[in-house]
């Protein structure tokens, strides 16, 4: 016996109609609009899909899995967001192109707000591991007028992928921050950054796993960028010719964020005259442009 | 400064084509189906609605709590979907429309397995309270013909709106299964059904408030029909006139399960001439259609 095809199209519009109508009593507008395109899309998702009760009930466990593993110190749900480009898609409609601004992308969990501050030319490492960089740049408005004053926080992984916050020693290293000067110029030592994994010994590790995906980050440094007048940018710089660039877990890189970190030999002078030895060393360039706005 | 909205719509698409490309190495199909087409929802979602990063935050601890407050025992991922009609949507898309079976609805969480057989024309109540009501009907097949030894399971809510299982004295009440005889025909005693809430003092009943739901479901009683070359069927029935039947907490009610249950004055003779003294009853009629198919 075959499915009466109109029957059945009509009982699961039915269906999602009466769930709209019973959000029609919100209250408040926003969150009305907010639970009927939700209602919208998962309902779609189920009806495309075929979904089983079987691939349901998977779902209630996995979700139930994301439940349990996360506690003060995890976010699963938040790792979850980011692996399906959630997070960068909300990222991404929150910072509206407008004309040749620097892109942003994810904030991720390992910024802290009172980072030491460097003075311009500083460096941020504060002893962490990693081949020394020195990273330069100038802050302007769309217009190319600079900004002074901008004040740019930065942040890293170590060496081995370890933000300083995920040592249990309560070190403070590898982020700061610092303002530009009055060409809009600023400057620092930082590392060269290094990819890392996100916690993948969870159930979002598993969906990573089952889907053929890797858990790496491709290397990154965090840039937080504010002034007076200006839309708070918050991004990273991604390493030319990293082999992670096409796939890094969270979908953070943006094809404008990818620099030139070049690679310099031993003894080669540094900017600054800073002698660092027998050490090889890099330097990269990052032009930041940002849009209008509130900070 | 205005959106460069081809740029803007350009930036979107892109980020999610990235995504979907990442599940390109899935090896099970269907998951790779599955995660695609949640990938293209979810993202339509948040472009849709423009979600901010404070209503993201929001979501995420929504969920998180949703997480804590499930356990053993309370299963809130599945309330969420069951209000969400998720549940229902996915019961609809297993049960396609053949011709004239009777619709099935949510299964719920309070079905047991091993429910006491009880003779037809037997009584389910295990002595929960209640107002007695007396269900009778046949079982087909959607040409009309009987079915003969198809297993019956019922079970329904006490008139103080809870289970057998909710109550912690082990009590076996108000559930129990029969067979059709020769003709298809059943009938047994139960109670009239009575309104009771689904969980509301989790996230989830948060979410009815703030949208103006009720956490009631409509009164019901729990069929689940099973036979040789059927398809099982999974349904309620509910009761004409009840005031819940347009806002069912769970999206369960179909016009075509709807029912009359007949109110007898005390002292109307019973069908099996049972005595029932100086109490009223209730009478319905439940004919089932079961689709062809799989048990
Ligand atoms: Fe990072
Ligand atoms: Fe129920």
């Amino acid at each position: 016996m075959s499915t009466d095809h109109d029957e059945q199209a009509r009982r699961e519009r039915a269906l999602t109609d009466r769930v709209l109508a019973s959000f029609s009593g919100t209250e408040d507008d926003r969150l009305r609009e907010l639970m009927c395109s939700l209602t919208e899309h998962l309902h779609a998702f189920i009806r495309e899909v075929r979904l089983t009760q079987d691939e349901w009930a998977k779902a209630i466990g996995f979700l139930t899995a994301v439940g349990h593993i996360t506690d003060d110190r995890r976010q699963e749900f938040i790792l979850l967001s980011d692996v399906l480009g959630a997070s960068m898609q909300t990222v991404t409609v929150n910072n509206e192109a407008v004309a040749g601004e620097t892109e942003a992308t994810v904030f991720g969990p390992f910024f802290v707000d009172d980072a030491p501050e460097v003075e311009r030319g500083g460096d941020i490492s504060g002893g962490a591991r990693g081949q020394p960089c020195w990273v330069e740049g100038r802050v302007t408005d769309v217009a190319g007028r600079p900004v002074p004053g901008a004040r740019i926080e930065v942040w890293e992984a170590d060496d081995d992928g370890f933000y300083d916050v995920q040592y249990a020693d309560g070190r403070v290293a590898a982020r700061g921050h610092l303002h530009t000067d009055e060409h809009g110029g600023y400057r620092f030592w930082a590392l060269t950054p290094t990819p890392y994994p996100i916690p993948h010994d969870g159930p979002v590790g598993g969906l990573l796993r089952a889907t053929g995906r890797s858990p790496m980050r491709a290397a990154h440094l965090h840039f937080m960028v504010s002034a007076a007048g200006m839309r708070t940018l918050v991004t990273h710089i991604f390493v030319r010719g990293d082999d992670l660039l096409e796939q890094d877990a969270v979908f953070g890189v943006r094809d404008s964020l990818v620099e030139d970190f070049v690679e310099q030999p031993a003894g080669t002078p540094t900017p600054d005259g800073r002698d660092l030895g027998d050490r090889t060393w890099a330097r990269a360039r990052f032009d930041i442009v940002l849009a209008p706005g509130t900070p």
